[in-house]
């Protein structure tokens, strides 16, 4: 398997193959090709073909891929086939829905600490999760071995919080603060815009034919 | 301008080529070429090339993309150059997170009403936005001109919840519950998988070289 860098969007895409496949593998789907695949799910065919090509000899010719075996394989590459403890930096509504968020449990992530600065915050527990002092962040961050942060703080604060989660030694970075932000290149950030999401929404509305309530 | 139908990856890539554009606009970058926006953002120059191409063409040989103008033409096609009036269902701490989401502001999308059949929560306020009776959906909806409805309840309730929304003649939701949910072909429903940003930043871990804090 080759160990080149890929880039960000061609790891999205096989999170939504993942995503795709265990999907049809709870089905009961055994064999899928990469034109079904695209067609059952709106993708590309040749996109599909030329990801996984990138990883190695995945397909049959003629037959297509078998589900369970390139599920593995996508969890593998993308480093879910172990668990991540994960943290999250703000304990308003966004981090305590987070905290709680379901698809996180079914998944390879665990959210182990939250985090605020807000005296009446720290100490409680949302679900089974403790609210820490984000003072202590070095010390906890340390202690419960997490890998990935999750910053959910007003964008005017991220900034700082991601300086500190960096002095803490942690390389991955999920944020949800409307902001950009600057780490050191040995630091993965990743901003998650919510708006994205609804943008696609926007164009499927804009396009002749849809959304028109007759 | 073509009007066939692109795909959802397509509007995704598009959107994340206008947020890209929207920051070097307010660094005052006025040209960029795909290959300084692919190498800057950690794209794919050509893919850039072939997406915008798709839409006709926006590039002038030699010289790169008119910021400003690349901006405006990919607003149009994303039908983000007018307004769109979205709703929340949902109450719970990620609906009113979501409510009171800055980056929403900053965008076209304006929440106009959330929706919960707790009673405790009907009436209430959150930011400016009032908490209705998901039982006056279809009413709701129609005096508000609500386009785009967002769900955000437990998992158990969504599909529900989707097909009280469909009645109600809404053609794009997005839906925040981790659980795929089944709608009618003239309605696009997409699920936001918040385990799939995790994912990207696990494939970054995975890599040799990346994660290890020495």
């Amino acid at each position: 398997m080759k160990v080149e860098k890929i880039s960000e969007l061609t790891a999205n895409r096989l999170s939504v193959y993942l995503r795709c496949l265990n999907e049809l593998s709870a089905a009961g789907v055994k064999v899928v090709s990469s034109e079904e695949l695209a067609k059952r799910y709106n993708l590309n065919s040749a996109q599909i073909r030329k990801d996984l090509a990138y990883f190695g000899e995945f397909g049959i010719r003629g037959v297509g891929y078998y589900v369970d075996n390139l599920r593995e394989h996508l969890r593998k590459i993308l480093g879910l086939d172990r668990e991540h403890r994960i943290c999250i930096v703000g304990a308003g509504r966004l981090g305590t829905a987070l905290a709680d968020y379901h698809g996180f449990k079914k998944s390879s992530f665990s959210v182990v600490a939250l985090f605020d600065n807000d005296r009446s915050k720290i100490g409680q527990r949302v679900g089974n999760v403790m609210v820490y002092d984000f003072a202590d962040f070095h010390k906890i961050a340390s202690q419960k071995q997490i890998e990935i942060a999750v910053i959910a703080v007003p964008a005017d604060a991220a900034q700082a919080v991601l300086d500190e989660i960096v002095k803490a030694g942690i390389k991955a970075v999920l944020n949800f603060a409307p902001v950009s932000l600057v780490a050191d290149n040995s630091v993965k950030v990743k901003t998650v815009d919510l708006t994205t999401s609804l943008e696609s929404l926007s164009y499927f509305l804009s396009q002749p034919m849809n959304g028109k309530n007759a």
